[in-house]
């Protein structure tokens, strides 16, 4: 009964019954957006175009398979039931809580380059994934990105199209299945492949517009795409969402649900005959060991010096740390063309082929750092903190695939002055502390953010600098400890009535307040909570046990900051004011600003008198 | 001396010259920025082309003019002290604290229609009022949009550019200033006109590529644009940098720098002779007091109807509430592609004239809807809420803009079970809180939900509601009071031990864990604290007052959620703990999940033994 070598189009066929079968046995998932993708699916995996070591997912020298269009997980589960790794028992628990075959592709299916399911993402990380190829590891793997249609209306996705093509990306092939359908409705081009073509084309990729359901087209198309040089291909497949299943094939109504038993039953019937027993064969790298690694710069050592007491933008001590560490060359920085102002481009002075450009598009910029460091390259990301919020998503989707990267936001708060509200990053702290397992830190002086620099660059995961645009005393030595989860208390006595718990730019009013009022006979402490997420819960019960009450300072929205981090640390048991920026910021000098919203170190002297 | 009708060629060197004197009066600024597009906009203003009725900003009838590129803030106001509304005295209080001329555009400016400053929004905010005025006013006004070459990279603005072709937006006119130089270098198409034109032909718009310094050339482009139907069109101006200023034209090195008093000086000798009693006059609306109210469907009087017990979706009930306020046509509702998932589709069936089908792209949607508001609209905003991160910028600029519009997120929390942790909004609450101004409702049944559309209906300003996937029975009666800072205690008695603080899905968690508590003679209090922003403090206070302890209870990550706001909102006076989702979480049957998590009844159960 078994074919040994069973056709593509068998396959094919194969795929589409896993894909049927899983998702009525899970009884929910997205059938149809997996039929209108697996004839070119398994022409990619099984027709000889896509190589990798299938016993070995995390082989460096595997080509690259990214979702885009997450919600088609059982199409990519099914394709690697085909390969004879997966078994239809387990693609029986599709879904269920213990199971890593998940709704949308997660980490736990090893198969799976990124977590995905938040449409729009998936070629961001397929560029961080070929510049890695390209520029960083010189291997000749190549990075495939399936794209659904609807998807096409993201900004991301053209954000990436740009990137990918100014970086001349030919290692990299986004595959795009105009299935004409969303989820409610026709797409806005419908089953029109030349718009996607013209757009792809005029964003300068090389494009091959093929009948998605033909294998002899995917093969061609795919032979072609591997020949191309200088540009990355879009391969723009016409499909049918539902192929192969009569009644629900080109059908609204059918997205996001599975058959029934019986829908599923009538659906096998005129799929036609499959063979259990058929398995397709995944072509390993022919390029394996053939890899050289590329040399890139390694920096010379560089040492940070500061003085304490001299004038210091903690910005450029971003940028100055960063050359520090730049011997690793896992270190690779990204910028959205700020850095001149975020001081990132100190980094590219002395490691240029470890820079990367990456222009006005946050959200890009954001999942390519996550393609970056999935492929082992230790990302620092950086652009002013308020432009962030635009990569929020990434960021929360990120948090996902085991990151590997640090997030540097330059000019927070309203001490920026002039630029005005727009520019002034008041909610950054808020957002990064919402991503689980990350860490936050907000240095106040050059030493904390050569040291900020440091911690973040010795650590996994993902973790969140807030940099200041100001010129600031230096506070610290070379030989002052930080550590993450970490505070300093800067001013203290026996005799201190009040806690001033702040971080950044504010540490510095604080101090010039506990001058005011200790020549008023008013003894304050003050602390440095420089590691905003983990918090130094010993130093506020310490404070909390020593003085009468705590006052937190911010240059930020009360919400999400430092003030309610501290609140909810379980461990306040004094009374505890909040000095941060509750109303609505404006253009001024960053003195005015500062005094407006009573953070200035007038402000925290009037509250220590109000309180007392 | 003083000319009476000056030249379009005089008047861009008195803009030019406006623009340098009060960037260097203010000692920052972005003069460069301005001169590049000096003659294109005074072309536009005092050319005949753009119309309104100077002495009335806020006249129905005039046409609009959003600043993109939010930098050249100084070139805005240089065309309306051209105009004659603003002195040189004043322009020289630029981006002081209480000057009106801020350092980006604010409304505290009377002639800007919207804050801008992060790049890439501003097309998006013209789509709203384009919308506005073609399918909702059916006034004659147009809507141009100054873009800056360097913001072209951002995403939003390619969605943008889709939906105004998808809308046939032929009364909105776009002028891109191709000045070749970003904050830090080349942009990605430097002076390549043709790569634009390109792009944006392939989005399905009229492009018109001018010498962005020859009058007689912008002239004839508006002239074309006026003519065009059908379609939104580009004018893509090349132009220079620094243009009229020889020492900075088209040089590196002078974004985001204002000249000193001694290059001034040279400048002004090189700009040639103005006169400041030059003016342009802008023209009044050709069109004003033809207009006539577009017949907009009133849709016919609904009414929701639940029964106490009834399982409906919450989110179903969203859609339902809607029709309901459908009958004021201020109401617009705007969606992506969600609308039968968010169930906003209801209200397109009573009102299909007022829906909007924005695709996928929140950004662009945030930013619409935003527009839309501007022009008197109230948009009600909807998509998943995990996926309305991806707008939190947009949301973060609204705020800036007096907006009046209402977000629904809908699918909230690891409660949406099967489809994994990328559709699982965590930190939407936390996003939403630190809007300056919202007012956050998470209701639990469909009767709250219909209480909180109305009041975020008859509510001016921004309002988030939280939605959820999950049938759950109706708690409340047509006759329950709501309020916007308001709870509602389900379950209290004088013997209560312990008060559970929870809202949405997890209210009814807490309510079967105080009815098997009750069973083993505890008492709990439950209370609904649907409105997360602001706060019942009272209740909070009154719980602390007769209980001995709090348990906040969420479907949301701990940062940012609802027991941070507690704990901070000043008024906890007893041992406050979070049961949250603090681990990662994952697909699995919304039961599993919720239990997972330890916020499903037997979590609280846990929680409440173990604390007394």
């Amino acid at each position: 009964m078994s074919t040994p070598s069973p056709s593509l189009t068998q396959l094919a066929r194969l795929v589409r019954y896993y894909s049927l079968v899983s998702t009525t046995a899970a009884g929910s998932g997205h059938p149809s957006s997996c039929l209108s993708a697996a004839d070119i699916m398994t022409t990619l995996l099984f027709g000889g175009y896509f190589q990798a070591h299938i016993d070995d997912p995390a082989h460096p020298d595997n080509d690259r398979l990214i979702l885009s269009k997450g919600h088609a997980a059982p199409l990519l589960y099914a394709l690697y039931a085909v390969a004879g790794v997966v078994t239809e028992t387990e693609l029986r628990t599709l879904r269920q809580f213990d199971s890593r075959l998940e709704g949308h592709p997660t980490l736990r299916f090893p198969y799976a380059e990124a977590c995905t399911g938040s449409l729009g993402q998936g070629l961001s990380i397929g560029v961080g994934m070929a510049l890695s190829a390209k520029y960083l590891e010189a291997r000749a793997y190549r990075t495939y990105v399936l794209l659904g249609d609807s998807e096409m209306a993201e900004g991301q996705v053209w954000e990436a199209m740009a990137i990918a093509a100014e970086y001349k990306l030919d290692n990299l092939i986004a595959v795009l299945d105009v299935n004409r359908l969303g989820q409610r409705g026709e797409t806005m081009s419908g089953h029109d492949v030349r718009a996607y073509q013209q757009k792809a084309a005029a964003f300068g990729w090389h494009t091959i517009v093929i009948d998605g359901h033909s294998i002899a087209a995917c093969k061609k198309a795919y032979a072609k795409a591997l020949k191309t040089k200088g540009k990355p291909t879009l391969i723009i497949a016409k499909t049918y969402k539902g192929k192969g299943v009569s009644f629900v094939q080109n059908k609204s109504g059918w997205h996001g649900r599975a058959l029934t038993e019986e829908e599923l039953d009538r659906a096998l019937l005129g799929l036609g005959r499959v063979n259990p027993l058929w398995r397709g064969t995944i072509a390993r790298p022919r390029t394996q060991s053939k890899h050289t690694t590329k040399t890139l710069v390694t920096a010379a050592p560089s040492r940070s010096s500061y003085t304490k007491g001299d004038m210091v933008a903690v910005r450029e001590a971003y940028g100055q740390a960063l050359s520090t560490i730049a011997s690793d060359t896992r270190v690779v920085v990204l910028d959205a063309e700020t850095s001149n102002s975020t001081r990132a481009e100190v980094f590219k002075e002395v490691a240029p082929d470890r820079f990367f450009e990456l222009y006005i598009a946050e959200q890009n910029m954001v999942s390519t750092a996550l393609g970056l460091s999935r492929r082992g390259a230790k990302p620092f990301v950086s652009s002013f903190a308020a432009f962030l919020t635009r990569a929020f998503d990434q960021l929360r989707m990120a948090q996902y695939s085991d990151p590997n990267m640090v997030i540097c936001g330059s000019h927070a708060g309203v001490s920026i002055g002039e630029d005005g509200a727009s520019q002034m990053a008041l909610e950054d702290i808020g957002m990064m502390r919402s991503i689980q397992g990350s860490v936050v830190l907000y240095p106040s002086d050059a030493w904390s953010m050569q040291r900020a620099v440091e911690l973040a660059h010795a650590r996994q995961g993902l973790t969140y600098i807030r940099s200041t645009r100001a010129k600031l005393p230096v506070l610290y030595t070379e030989k002052t400890a930080f550590k993450i989860g970490g505070s300093r208390t800067l001013v203290q006595s026996k005799k201190d009535a009040i806690t001033i718990i702040t971080a950044g730019i504010t540490v510095h009013e604080a101090l010039a307040a506990a001058t005011q009022l200790k020549a008023e006979g008013i003894f304050v402490r003050v602390v440095d909570m420089y590691s905003v997420k983990p918090l130094d819960t010993k130093a506020i019960a310490k404070a909390c046990a020593e003085t009468q009450a705590l006052i937190v300072v911010e240059d930020h929205y009360r919400e999400g900051g430092l003030y309610e981090a501290i609140c909810a640390s379980g461990v306040v048991a004094k009374p505890t004011y909040s000095l941060a920026v509750t109303k609505m910021p404006r253009s001024g000098t960053p003195a005015e600003l500062l005094a407006y919203m009573g953070i200035d170190a007038d402000g925290i002297v009037r509250s220590v008198r109000e309180i007392l």
